[in-house]
C-alpha cells in the first residue's frame, strides 16, 4: 500500500503507507532531518513520529518556517511549567503561549526571583537531555479535574473550551501533562538553547479584577549559537534604543497629557529641520512643490475619501460650528481639493504636492512605542498627479530618488517589494495590468532586484514598498511608491488634454523617509547616537584648557557660527578629561581643545568621535573642511 | 453768577453763568469753534447752543474725538431718513446707528436701487443746507404712536425703552423727528461731506424670522477733503486685498469643509517658508532655540495653565484614552513642560524656545476673513526663561529684533505701547513695578518713543505692543512682548542658582511677525503683491521669442535654479506682449526675453517690474547680481 504526498512546492512523490516524516526528511536531506521539529500534514501539526496513512499535502517544518518556530516556543513554554512544576509543586500552572520573541507562562502561587533563573533552567535542561516525546490525547472534563486538583484555572479554561464545542486534549512528556491544543514538536531534546528572560506580573485573563498571577518569559533557540546571536542582538539593541539615547542626548521627551506626541528638544528640532531641509532641497532640485493644508476637516471630506468608513477608529474627532470634523489622519483628500480647486491642463502636469502636515492617528495607547509608534506624526508626504503616459518617468525618478537618499546619503541598503492586483480591488482591469507593468519595467530598468508579492496591493492600486536594513539587521518599511486610480474617481480629479478632452489623472501616493519621527528614531539606533556630522545638534564643542583661553573659544566659535556650524564652549572649570569624556558622551562629533599653543599659533586640536586626534590644525582650514564635510553629508569625520 | 468749568487738562475756568459750548469754543481757538460739533456737559453729549447754568467737566467734540464722530455718523442717519420721507412717503424707518466706517438705516417699504443714490443724497444735501438744529425733546408713548402712524416698529421700539425703565425723548431736525435717545451734533450744516455706500437687506433685530428690511449705508465727514480720502482709501484697499490678490496669484485657497484654515498653494508656501527661514536665521544668530511640540494635550493642561477656566470657548476639544482633549490655542504651557522635565541650572539661562507649531482658535465663522481671521495659525512664537536680573538684556535684544525686521528688512515705520500693571493683577507688587522699570529703561535705552497705557497690562505681567503702519496708513499690531509672573508659578517652573538655591523663572512670551498667515496677508496688501524679491514665489520668467530658443532659455534657468532661485520658462506660442503682460499680472519681478541677440551674446534682456529694461546683461553678471540682491533682501530691483 502507498500514499501519495504532495510537497509545498506542489511536487508529488509516493511512500509507504505509515511512513513518518522523521523518514520522510531523511530521505531529503540529512540537514533537513537534522532540523525537523515536526511536520504539517493537510492542516494539522503533528510529531516527526505519526505515521502517514493517507494521501495529504506535508510541509516539514524546521525553526525557519513560522509555524515551526511556534510549536518549539509553545513546547519550550510546556518545559518551563514541567520544571516549575518539579520544583515548586504548590505553584498552579495556567497558560502558556509562544510569542513573539519566545515564550511565556502564567503561574498562580509562584513566589520566585531571577536569582532563582539559574536553578530553573538547570531543571529545564534536565527534561530537555531526557529526549520526552510530546504526545496529544483527548480527555474529560473530569479527566482535567484529575489531572489538576485544586487548580480552577484549568477546570475554567477546560470548561471554557466545551462551551465554545471545542474537544479537550492534553499534551504529556514524561511526567507532565498540560491541558493543549498544540502543536508541539516531536521531542523536548529538539531545544538546544533555552534561557529564562524576566518575570513579570499578569491577571488572570488580562482583567485586573482577578489575581495577578506570576509570568515567567523565556526564550530558545534550536542551537546555542542562535541563542547567543540573539542575546547579542538584545544586548545592541539596548545599548543602541533611541528612547534612552534620546533621553541621555536630550533629542526628546514624552509626556502623559499627550501620550504618543513627541516634545523635541532643541537638540532633536535640529535633526528634524535638518532632515526637512535635506528633502526640501531635493524638492527644489526634483521639481516638487511644497504646500500647506489644513489640520482639521469636516466630516464630509472624510466620507469621500472613504476614511470615514474604512478608518474612523483611529481619527481624532472634534467639532466645529456644530458639525463633526476630524484632525486628518493622511493629506491625501487635502491635496485633492487643492488640485480640484481649478481646472487644470495637461500642460501643468506632472504636479507634485509634498506636505510636511503634522499628521495625528489613534493608535491604541498600550502600543505606543518611543519615536516608533506614535499618535502625531510628520510624513515627507507627497501626491503626484500626472497622466497614465507620464507614470514611468515618475516612478523612474522616484525610485532614483529614494536611493540617492538611502545608498549616497545614509549607507543604507534595502529591499523592494511590488505588490500587486488583489482580489477586491478596485478600477479598470487593463488600467491595472499596465500600471504594474509600469512598475515592473520601471524596476527593471533601474536594475533593482524585488520580491513580487502577488494580490498584496492595496485595493485601490498597485506599490512598491522598500525596506530599509539596519546595522543589527533589522528591516523598516519606509519609502512607499502607491498608484492610486481610486481617489482621482471619488474627487472626479480631471484634467483638460491638449485636444481639449477630459481625463482622469493619476495619482501617485509617496514617501521617502515615511514617518520623520521614526525615521530619526532608526538613524539613531543605526548610527548609535553618533549621526552624520550634517545631521548632529551639536557639531563642534570647544574646551578651554583655562579660563583664559575663553576670547579664544568665543573668537573661534563666533567664526564657526557665522559658516552656520552648530558649535558651543564648554569652559567650566572641571579637567580636561571629563569635559572631554563629557563630550564623547553627547557624541560630539569634533571636539577642539584649545590652549597657550592653539591661542599663539591660531591653531586648533581636534578630536574626533573616533578617537583621531589633529594637532596644529590651521583655523580657516578647519572650518573650510568641516563646511565642506557638512554640505556633502559625509558619513566620516575626517580631516586632513 | 459764575460757573466753574473743568476742561480735559484738569484746568478750571470762570464763566458767565448761561454761557454755551459754542462761546467758549470761540474764546479758546478761532480752529475750535469752526471744528466744534457739540459739548459734552459731565456726562451729557448736547448742542453747542446749551446753556451751561452749573460747575461742571466740560469737553468740546469734533470729529477727532471717538464721541464726537458718532454723534456726526448718527446725525448722518438722521439725514438720510429725513430725505428718505420726503422722498418716498410710504417707508417706515426702523433704527439708524453710526457704526465704525459710518452709519446705516434701515427701512421697511422702501424699494430702491443704488441708482436712486444720486437723488437721495442731493435731497440731504438741502437738508444740510437748510442748517436745521437738531433738538431733544421728552415724549410719551402716545406721542410716538401719533408720530409713527402705522410704523410698529416705532411703537415697539418705545415700549421696549419703557419697560427697561428708560425715558422716551425723540430728535427734531426741521420737519423730521425721529423716536432717540441721542446725542447728536447742533445743527445739519455741520456735515459738509456725506455719501450713501451700499444698500444691503438686513432682518429687524437681526433675526431672521422677522421681516427683511432695506439697509442704506453711508458715510459722512466735516468736509470734502477728508470724505475723498477715505474714498480714495477705500479704492486703493480694494485694490491690495489680500484676499482678490491670493486668488490671482494663486497664493492660497479656502474651503467649506474647513473654514478659517489656509490651503496655501505652492507658491504661497514659498512665502511661508521664506518668513520662517527668515526668521531661522535670526535665531540662530540670536540664540534661539527651535522646539516641536505635540498639537494635543489633555484637559489637564488647560486647567493648570488656566485656559480651561478662561479660554475654552475658543478651544476645539477631542478626545484620547476616554479623557478630555483639546488642540492648543497657544504654545506656552508646552514649553512649560519642556522647561521643568528637568532641573534647570542658572548656566542654562536664558533659555529661548522657538516655536512654529499650529495653533487652533475657534473664532466665530462669521468673524472669519481671509488671512487675517483664521482658525488654524502659525506664530513665530517664542518663550524665554530667564532670571529677572536677565530681562533687560532681553528686552533689549528684543527691541533690537524687531527693529531689524520691521524697519531694516521691509521698511516698515511701527507704535510702541507699553501697558502696565491692571487693578486685578497677580503677583508681588515690587516684581511688577521692577519689571516695569525695566520695561521702560529698556525703551529709554532704545531711544524708542512709547505711549503708556497705565493699567492696560495683562493679569500675570506688563507688556509692549508693537504697531505696525502700513502703507495706507493702517496700523496691525504685530510683534508683542509680554512679561508673564503668572505661569512660572503654576508650573513651578524653576532653576537653581550658583549658590544652589531655587528661584522661580520669569517668562516672556514674545512674537515678532505674529500670526505667519495675517503677516503674509498684510504683506500682500502692502506691496500691493509686489513682494520683495526674497520673498516672491517666482523671482525670474524666461519669455521666449521663439521655439528655438527654448534650449538657451533651458540653460538659463538651469544655471539660476542651481542658485537656489526660483525661475520658470514660459515657452507659449503667445505673441511676447502678451506674456510680458501676464508676467506683470503675476507681479514676477524679473521677466528676461531670450531670442536672437541673447543667445548669440551670451546675454540677457532684463525687465523689472516698474517697467525699468536693461539689454545686454551678461548671464554671470545677472545671476551674482540678483544672488546678492535675494542675500540682502533688498526692497528694491535694480540692476548695474
Amino acid at each position: 500500500m502507498a500514499v501519495i504526498l504532495t510537497f509545498p512546492d506542489g511536487s508529488k512523490k509516493e511512500f509507504e503507507k505509515g511512513v513518518t516524516g522523521r523518514e520522510i526528511a531523511k530521505s531529503i536531506s540529512h540537514k533537513l532531518a537534522k532540523e525537523a521539529l515536526c511536520i504539517k500534514i493537510d492542516d494539522d501539526i503533528t510529531s516527526l513520529d505519526a505515521p502517514i496513512k493517507k494521501d495529504a499535502k506535508i510541509k516539514i517544518l524546521t525553526f525557519e518556517d513560522e509555524e515551526g518556530k511556534y510549536a518549539f516556543r509553545h513546547s519550550s513554554a510546556h518545559v518551563l511549567a514541567h520544571a516549575i512544576k518539579r520544583l515548586y509543586s504548590n505553584a498552579k500552572n495556567t497558560i502558556g503561549p509562544p510569542v513573539d520573541e519566545g515564550f511565556y507562562y502564567d503561574f498562580d502561587d509562584l513566589n520566585i526571583t531571577p536569582e532563582d533563573f539559574p536553578k530553573i533552567e538547570s531543571e529545564m535542561q534536565k527534561i530537555i537531555e531526557a529526549d520526552l516525546y510530546f504526545e496529544k490525547k483527548l480527555v474529560s472534563l473530569e479527566d482535567i479535574k484529575k489531572l489538576f486538583p485544586g487548580n480552577s484555572y484549568k477546570k475554567e479554561l477546560a470548561e471554557d473550551f466545551l462551551q465554545k464545542g471545542e474537544k479537550l486534549t492534553t499534551y504529556r512528556q514524561g511526567d507532565f501533562e498540560d491541558l493543549c491544543e498544540g502543536p508541539h514538536v516531536t521531542s523536548t531534546s529538539m531545544m538546544k538553547a533555552i534561557k529564562l528572560m524576566k518575570l513579570a506580573g499578569a491577571f488572570w485573563r488580562g482583567d485586573s479584577k482577578n489575581k495577578q498571577l506570576t509570568r515567567v518569559y523565556g526564550t530558545s533557540f534550536p542551537s546555542k549559537k542562535q541563542l547567543d546571536e540573539y542575546l547579542n542582538f538584545l544586548e545592541e539593541a539596548k545599548k543602541r534604543d533611541h528612547r534612552r539615547i534620546g533621553q541621555e542626548l536630550e533629542l526628546f521627551m514624552f509626556h502623559d497629557w499627550s501620550p504618543g506626541s513627541v516634545f523635541f528638544y532643541p537638540k532633536g528640532a535640529v535633526i528634524i529641520n535638518e532632515l526637512v531641509n535635506f528633502l526640501r532641497e531635493e524638492y527644489f532640485k526634483r521639481g516638487y512643490s511644497e504646500v500647506f493644508t489644513p489640520q482639521i476637516f469636516n466630516k464630509a471630506l472624510w466620507e469621500k475619501s472613504g476614511h470615514w468608513q474604512h478608518y474612523k477608529e483611529n481619527i481624532f474627532l472634534t467639532e466645529a460650528d456644530g458639525q463633526e470634523f476630524a484632525l486628518k489622519p493622511m493629506n491625501c483628500p487635502s491635496h485633492l481639493l487643492m488640485y480640484t480647486s481649478k481646472v487644470r491642463s495637461y500642460r501643468e502636469l506632472p504636479l507634485r504636492y509634498a506636505d510636511f502636515g503634522s499628521l495625528h492617528r489613534n493608535e491604541i495607547r498600550g502600543t505606543l512605542s518611543g519615536l516608533f509608534r506614535v499618535r502625531k506624526l510628520c510624513q515627507d508626504d507627497a501626491h503626484i498627479f500626472c497622466t497614465s503616459d507620464q507614470i514611468q518617468l515618475e516612478i523612474l525618478s522616484l525610485i532614483d530618488f529614494i536611493k540617492f537618499v538611502y545608498k549616497d546619503t545614509f549607507d543604507f541598503d534595502y529591499n523592494v517589494e511590488l505588490s500587486t492586483k488583489p482580489e477586491k480591488a478596485l478600477g479598470d482591469e487593463l488600467l491595472w495590468a499596465k500600471a504594474e507593468q509600469v512598475l515592473i519595467d520601471a524596476l527593471n530598468q533601474s536594475k533593482i532586484n524585488y520580491k513580487l508579492n502577488p494580490g498584496d496591493g492595496a485595493f485601490y492600486g498597485p506599490k512598491i514598498d522598500f525596506h530599509v536594513k539596519d546595522c543589527l539587521g533589522r528591516t523598516w518599511q519606509c519609502a512607499t511608491i502607491q498608484l492610486d486610480f481610486q481617489l482621482p474617481e471619488r474627487f472626479n480629479a480631471e484634467y483638460v488634454d491638449a485636444d481639449g478632452k477630459k481625463h482622469k489623472i493619476v495619482m501617485i501616493h509617496r514617501a521617502i523617509l515615511g514617518s520623520l519621527e521614526r525615521f530619526a528614531g532608526i538613524l539613531v539606533e543605526h548610527f548609535a547616537g553618533k549621526l552624520p556630522l550634517w545631521l548632529t545638534p551639536v557639531q563642534v564643542q570647544i574646551l578651554t584648557i583655562a579660563d583664559r583661553f575663553i576670547p579664544y573659544a568665543q573668537d573661534v566659535a563666533k567664526e564657526l557660527k557665522e559658516s552656520g556650524i552648530r558649535v558651543e564652549i564648554k569652559d567650566s572649570a572641571e579637567t580636561m578629561n571629563k569635559k572631554v569624556r563629557e563630550a564623547q558622551l553627547q557624541k560630539i562629533p569634533l571636539i577642539l581643545t584649545v590652549g597657550e599653543k592653539e591661542e599663539v599659533g591660531n591653531t586648533l586640536a581636534v578630536r574626533t568621535l573616533d578617537g583621531k586626534v589633529y594637532f596644529g590644525i590651521k583655523r580657516a582650514d578647519f572650518v573650510e573642511q568641516i563646511k565642506l564635510l557638512i554640505k556633502m553629508k559625509g558619513l566620516k569625520v575626517e580631516l586632513k
